[in-house]
């Protein structure tokens, strides 16, 4: 059994409906139980449990959400000492604004959650061009869904956002299993 | 007077039209200079001449072009161990495909770009969002040419593109001649 | 009279140490007013008070603290929508471990600081190479302090750390007497 | 079989020396055969042979060698319509100078090498703390060898540096094993 642990924060329910899906997709994966967690609400245990773990967080100006930052910096720091999340599975995504049209901020968003796995000594894995939805939702570190369009108006989740973060999240738990248990990168 | 360098790398022509648009709004700001270069005429003499630079580069692989890099290692970087371009202006832009709709590596590729100057010591100029033409064409850290939509046919370059460009060159120009000559960052 | 806000968070102490030292040099500068304050106390007032910003953070897990995120993404946020930050003064410090002997993920964490000034549209100060302590206590994006040796064990703050944190004040008052209230940057 | 590329541009010749600490790493896993290439010899066929792709780059100007881009831009980015290395295992390595003591940039210049893997949509490794030699020669990222100490005279390679290159070869290797041929990231 491979184990996925998926954490976001959320602003307006966009980051919570792509980890919905994320998680969804993970689970569809034969053999893999799926965690779904609000950063507030994760524990040591359950990163610790886990195989792979994938984090997202809403851009906020520029930048990760403090609130998952805050999980990251109070909870999984602890497991950075002793080296205990090493060798597991890290992936990432993102939901932004849709202003100025180039993804306001996602890719440095997206690389301190990949930086806070790598500090962790985690196999990363990011998002392939031809993953089934990638092409309107997509940077090559994960997944990035709009919340709003370039004049800041709310809109919905299209059902390719949703595509993207399902196959996301199965690739993901198929690394993982491959991986998992195996101590590759231990000394 | 002030005097201005744009120079840029472009593959399908959209980097540079961007690049002229830049030039021509700096050209607006009275008592301003402008010189236009190509990455692969650009000189020493261009740099040291110039009060403020400003440097353009399709994303190219999530990162800055080849060719622009080329300029920076083996021009500019003679210049940063004598210290010559600290205290002058710098700014950046960008052209990528809209591939993922998300910038497609837009935000690395500028920050390449930014690395430089501040390397080189230079005051940065970002891309406020009040800017006229942000909204659809910008990151925070400079200008985003859209070059292709999202299965990477090529589009045009929409006039809000040209818009915000000008606005970008009139901000670095008169920035810079608020700061020419100051010394403001030596010892 | 030119007013420069210095804000941090600190774990350790270190931290606040190099902050203090920002703002004596930027004291030192003519006509300048200097307020520090600890990320957790710092207002929305202090923010829009000042000519120039300078914001530092320890790097933790390879990016910023939660807790100056959380100043930036529930005070200063709000500054973003009306534009009120637009053509002020930014720059930003860091301190990290030791560990690895390569900053210690101090480059992402200056620049997700930087992302959020250049995302108020601010004028971003770097650290020139020439600038006094740079080549022990620096990265071209600023300041680094470093509060452990590469086993963890803690260090003092050197002289030559606060030299360099002391002239990064300087020329940041500097600049922001040479551009406070020319809405340089505003169309 | 699993093969491993480590390809590398070189300017004093250290990035070599770690370019070859890493190849022999790799070599010493069972059954790996292991490619080692100047970037400017590196051809579209060592890429599309590897399971696993190492570059390593020196820090200029704060970002990647403009050698290694070329590599990237004029030979691997055909390989990226494609979609030809997806699912491969890709990893990467630093030299800077010791000028400040915190890297010189080498954060951004990993991070444009890994953005290519990204975009190839490449199982990315990073380098873990507890990897041998981690705690003078690294970032998480990758190892990161010093090529000069902080006045930019040039130091040896010391062992420790070879070491950690050594581990990460060999972590590489052995996650390349776990994953070659099994498509886990292809819809």
């Amino acid at each position: 059994m491979t184990t996925v642990l998926v954490s976001f924060s959320t602003t307006f329910g966009t980051t919570e409906k792509i980890a919905r899906a994320i998680a969804e997709g993970a689970g569809m994966v034969e053999d893999t139980s799926v965690s779904l967690r609000p950063a507030a609400d994760t524990t040591a245990e359950d990163c610790l449990g886990a195989d792979a773990l994938i984090f997202g967080s809403p851009v906020h100006m520029g930048s990760v959400d403090w609130q998952m930052k805050k999980l990251i910096d109070t909870v999984c720091a602890w497991q950075w000492g002793p080296n205990q999340l090493v060798g597991k599975v890290g992936a990432v995504f993102a939901s932004s604004s849709g202003i100025g049209n180039a993804g306001s901020g996602a890719e440095l968003t997206m690389l301190a959650l990949m930086a806070h796995f790598a500090e962790q000594g985690m196999i990363l894995v990011p998002l392939p061009k031809n993953t089934p939805g990638y092409l309107t939702n997509g940077l090559h570190w994960g997944p990035t869904a709009i919340t709003g369009e370039e004049e800041g108006r709310p809109v919905g989740v299209p059902d390719d956002q949703l595509l993207v973060a399902r196959h996301h999240g199965m690739n993901v738990a198929r690394v993982a299993a491959a991986v998992a248990g195996k101590r590759l990168l231990n000394p």
